[in-house]
Parts: C-alpha cells; structure tokens; sequence
C-alpha cells in the first residue's frame, strides 16, 4: 500500500524499535504486494528485505519491486539469519509464529527480538481510498450476484447445491476466491448463526439465512441477506425483520470517528431490547473487513477499539429462535471524517423466490 | 477416527506423558470427529473434554458424542484452565500453537507443559480403511470432474473462467470445498510450478498444467494432468511427457513399506538425469494427503521418512522449461503391506481439448 513503508518506519521510530519482522501473509501483501502463500518481510528504515523460497523468485521481483528479494533454500529463518547484521531492535507479533518458530530465532546475534503486536496490522486499520475501492468492488460483485443467484433459486434445491451455484456466479464474474465459507441455512438450520450448507432441500416457506462475500484484488466483501422461498410471509416474522433492520440502521446511525465500537454494538442491542428480542441476538455486532475478512476493529460488547475515519465495519445484527431460524441483515459501512457511508447499494427487504418456476 | 484414541494413550504412555493438548484443526477431526472452526482436545487416560464455544453447542454433541463437551464462553484458555486438575505432564506441540497462546498456558497449576511434536499426527500418518475409502472417493469425483470438464473446455477460455467451471463441477458433484487453490496454467506459464489461474485465454496449440483436487468427507484428492488445446502436438514436448511419466512409474514402483522416501524421490530423479532433464525437476516428488492436502510422509531428497503401509502419498515428478512451458504427472499411492496401490483410475496420456467445437 502506498505510502504505509514511511507510515511503518515511523510507527517503529516512535515505539523505539529499529526494525520488525512481518510474518502474516495479509500483512507481507499489505506492506510489500507479494501475494505468494510463503514470505516474510524484514524492516529496517533502511533495509526492505522479502524473504521467500525458489518458486517464488519471478512472482517477487514483479509484485514487491522495491524490495531485495531473497531466496531462502534452507527455509525462511536460514534467509532471515542470513540477513541480520549490527545491533537492533526488532519487533515480532507473537501472535503471528508458532512458539516452534519464536523459539528458532537466533539469540547468539546482536538482534533483540521484541514482542509486539504487528503494527503493519495496525496500519491496515484505517484504509487508503483505494483499498476502500477495491472493497467497493467486492462488494458490487457480491450483490449482483446475490440478485441473479435468486432469480434462479428454485424450491427443492438443496443448500450446498445452491452455494455452489452462487459460489460460481462469483467466479464467472471474476472473484478470486470465496470470503469464507458461504452460509446458506434455511428453515431451523437458520437458528444456528454459522450454519454450514446442508443436503437439504430448499423448501415452501423456508426463511434461508444467506451469508456470503468474495475476494476481488485481494479485499474482501461480506454480506447477509434473508430470503423467503414462496409468496407468502409469517407476521411474527416480518416484526422481527422489522426490528433487526431498525437495530442495523440505528447501529449505521451511531457510526462515527471517535465513538467507542461497544457503544455501535450497544446501539443495535438496545434497539432489540426495546421489541423484547435482546436474548436472541447472540453475537457480536461486527468485524472490521480489508484483506481479511475478519479483522480489526471489533464491533462488540467486550471490544476496547475506538472508531477512526478509513475503517471498513460490517453492521450484522440477527436474531436466532432456537430450532425455528433466524434473520440476520449485514452490511458494509465506511467510517468517514463526519460520519458513516453505508457501502451497500443493496436494499435490506426479504428476498422472495418465487414458488413456481 | 475408531481406535485412535487408544493408540494414542499408548503413545502418549510410552513417552512418559499424561495427556496432550490437540491444537491443530485436522488433529482434533481426526481425534474427535468435531468438525467446528474452533476447538481444543484436553486428553488424558480418564479425560476427553473437547473446548469449543456456543456456536457449536450443538454440533460438538452431534459429532463428538464420546467427548465431554466444555462451553468456552472467555476464550479456549479460560477454559482449559478450568479443567485442569491434578498433577500431569502434558505435550503441546509448538508448532501448533502460536507463541502468544504458548505464553498464556498456565504455570500456576500442577501441570507441566511438554512440548513435543504432535501425537496425532504421528498418528495421521497411516491411514485406517475408512479414510484410505474416503480418499479413493475424493480421487474418484477429481477424476469423473476432469475428464467431464475437459469434454467441455474450448480455446479462448481464460484460465480463470476455466477454474471456476471445473470447481463448480466438482462442487455440484458433491465436493465440500476444493483441498487447494486450482493451478491451471496454460503455454509459458507452464513452467511456474505454483502458477495461479489468470485472465488469458487458453489458445490452440497450448500445453496446459492442470492441477487440483477436491475434499469429500473431509479428506482430500489431488491430481495433475497434462491438458492440450488442439489436434497437434510437439515432438519435443512428448518425448518430455514420456520421460515424466517414466520417472512417475518408476517411482511407484519404487514404493514399499521400510523403504526411505528419499530413496523413492531419488529413484524419479535418477529417471529424469537419464534423458538429460534432472535441472528441469525443481521440486519434491510427492507428500502425504489425508484431512490435510500436505501431511506427512514427505518425498523428497532432505525426508528423513520411512515409508509404512497404510500411508497414502502423492507422486509427481514435473519437467519446467523456464519461458517455455512444463508437464507434471501427478497419481495417489496407497503403501500396503507388500508394495503400493496406486489409487487412481485414470491413465496419465495428454487429455486432448478439439481445436473446434
């Protein structure tokens, strides 16, 4: 990302660090542009080194330009012992090595490993106006294929039937690759919030929980939508899509810089409250979205983050009735200076599938 | 898996140990059948407690019936901690666990923290019946899927449209995901082992790699085949083809419990230096397949692996010409107890695409 190697060198200066090592894959694709499944960055104001193995020599030089690439036959801890030299202090998120990897950094050099969260994870936080683009895109993609897929959708087609059938809309349309693992949960199966697609069919009256996003460039989308197979509707259901829905945008509503992101998710909860619904709503509110689909920040009850223009947040409130379903609407908003862009071009309504072909 | 958790008290007996913590996601399937993103297995002799969190109250009581399931409503630790009871002398496996979750497991209990490389996969390694059929199913799907897809493949095609179609051929099938990212890397782009499927079309007269593999009852395939667009063919390119598909039978043949992998590796190396050719071949021969794509045994000329019936391995010796294009020939082998199974149906001959539909 443009821009975020000055930001980096000078988060690094301020935490009195002389360098870090970068060892999870969004952040070496952040910082470098290298997307291939093996590499890790080691950062010195005045050294940007990527190490990674012989399959990769070609791919390297052509996505991260402006960094030294090195091969590392014996593995990348070999290449990264390789490349250290004179005394400094260098940053590793323990979070992101396995302790067999933590232990395999060399003591016997001048090199003070520290541990510390990853402040390329930090960076990636607030996102540059054409990281927000690229989410855009994803999710652009995702809706139109949401709205051709139900088109199509028919009773009696089973639930992993129809995520394959949606899965490669999103493929044709040129997404990389799925977000996560598509939810498709229809009828009673829709009471569990991370269903997986089952054999079973779509029937008559089944209210389906349809969760999905995909990678375009890298970023990812994600987006829940509730629909109905047949053209008639259960009232108490539609209150309660009423409600999620008022609980979405009144979270949206409290989306600002500044606001603490429990309050955003206490927004949503106290809007369920007020219909008696607050014990259903089960999860969190929210996640922040970029390269990984889930990262920070936290929309929750537990969560300390605090709203800054650039961030990208999911607003996903359901409510689950156990072994009858559940609706849950999720969109996708842009923290701005002032205020929130709901990201969305999609409306929040019931999507029906018509009973007849 | 039945009976693994016997053999594992007895291992886990026999290295002087009281219990383990299973961290891995494969290990904790393959232990307690617990299918969820996000569990823990704490074992001991008198204990089988399965961590998970209120997502998937249901499904660990569903799929795990044998384990005592412990709700982690404050994170996997918390409730590990929660469980413990008594002295004991338990492994972890370093390389399982990140660093940071390393640090958290307590010390101010009875318990010592043994790290020590993964008892179940260890276990993993040789295949029970049950997994060897399930293997054999996923290959059989891969196999139906190619051979339908490519009847179907036309030129101009790009090679991620191309992908899509074969993956969502594989997923109607029945396929719950695909076990890797698909390689379909037509002409120059050949000759980059790893390549990823891009925007440009398949053209008349192109050699293209065609690697990939699916995941049926959570065990996976994978297979590479050579694929040309058009009648015609190169003399150059085929006297390659039949010196990789020598190297492959070779080695098969090669393949019996107590043999060295490394030897197995060698023995295709050794083919391929025969026809002038060994610089071309610049990666391992094959690896283990099982719940995970990549698993032990590894073939290859550093593996320290011995070969014992049951494990079921890939062998695909590649020919890269840099620029220019490659071939790899990829089968599954089942090690039994006097040789090897080779476990695929399909031959390895060029699959042809017609120049016109």
């Amino acid at each position: 990302m443009a821009g975020s190697l000055e930001r980096l060198d000078r988060a690094l200066l301020a935490a009195g660090l002389d360098g870090c090592l970068v060892t999870s894959r969004p952040d070496v694709r952040y910082l470098s542009g290298f997307t291939g499944s093996n590499g890790w960055l080691f950062v010195q104001p005045d050294r940007r080194i990527l190490l990674t193995d012989s399959r990769y020599v070609d791919q390297a030089a052509a996505e991260a330009p402006a960094w030294s690439v090195a091969i590392a036959p014996a593995g990348l801890m070999a290449a990264l012992v390789a490349t250290l030299d004179g005394p400094a202090r260098v940053a590793v998120d323990p979070a992101d090595v396995s302790h067999a990897i933590w232990q395999r950094l060399p003591t016997d050099v001048e090199v003070e490993w520290v541990p510390a969260d990853s402040a390329v994870r930090a960076l990636r936080r607030r996102k540059a106006h054409s990281e927000v683009d690229a989410i855009r895109d994803a999710l652009a993609l995702a809706e139109e294929v949401l709205l051709e897929w139900v088109a199509d959708l028919r009773p009696g087609m089973t639930e992993l039937s129809a995520a394959a059938d949606l899965e490669h809309r999103c493929r044709r349309r040129g997404a990389t690759a799925m977000a996560f693992e598509t939810i498709i949960a229809g009828g009673s199966r829709g009471a569990l919030p991370h269903a997986r697609p089952t054999e079973e069919p779509l029937a008559v009256g089944d209210r389906v929980v349809v969760d999905f996003g995909c990678v375009v460039n890298g970023y990812c989308s994600d987006i829940t939508r509730s629909v109905e197979i047949g053209a008639s509707s259960d009232p108490a259901w539609e209150r309660i899509h009423a409600a999620v829905d008022e609980a979405r945008c009144a979270a949206i509503a409290a989306i600002e810089p500044g606001v603490r992101a429990s309050c955003v998710d206490a927004t949503a909860r106290e809007v369920l409250a007020g219909h008696g619904l607050a014990e259903y709503f089960t999860h969190s509110l929210g996640h922040g979205v970029g390269l990984d689909v889930h990262e920070e920040p936290r929309l929750a009850t537990s969560s300390t983050d605090v709203l800054e223009a650039g961030m990208v947040v999911t607003v996903e409130p359901g409510i689950y009735l156990p072994e009858r379903g559940g609706i849950r609407l999720e969109d996708m908003v842009l923290v701005t200076t002032h205020g929130a862009e709901r990201l969305n071009g999609l409306g929040t309504d019931v999507l029906r599938v018509a009973e007849e072909a």
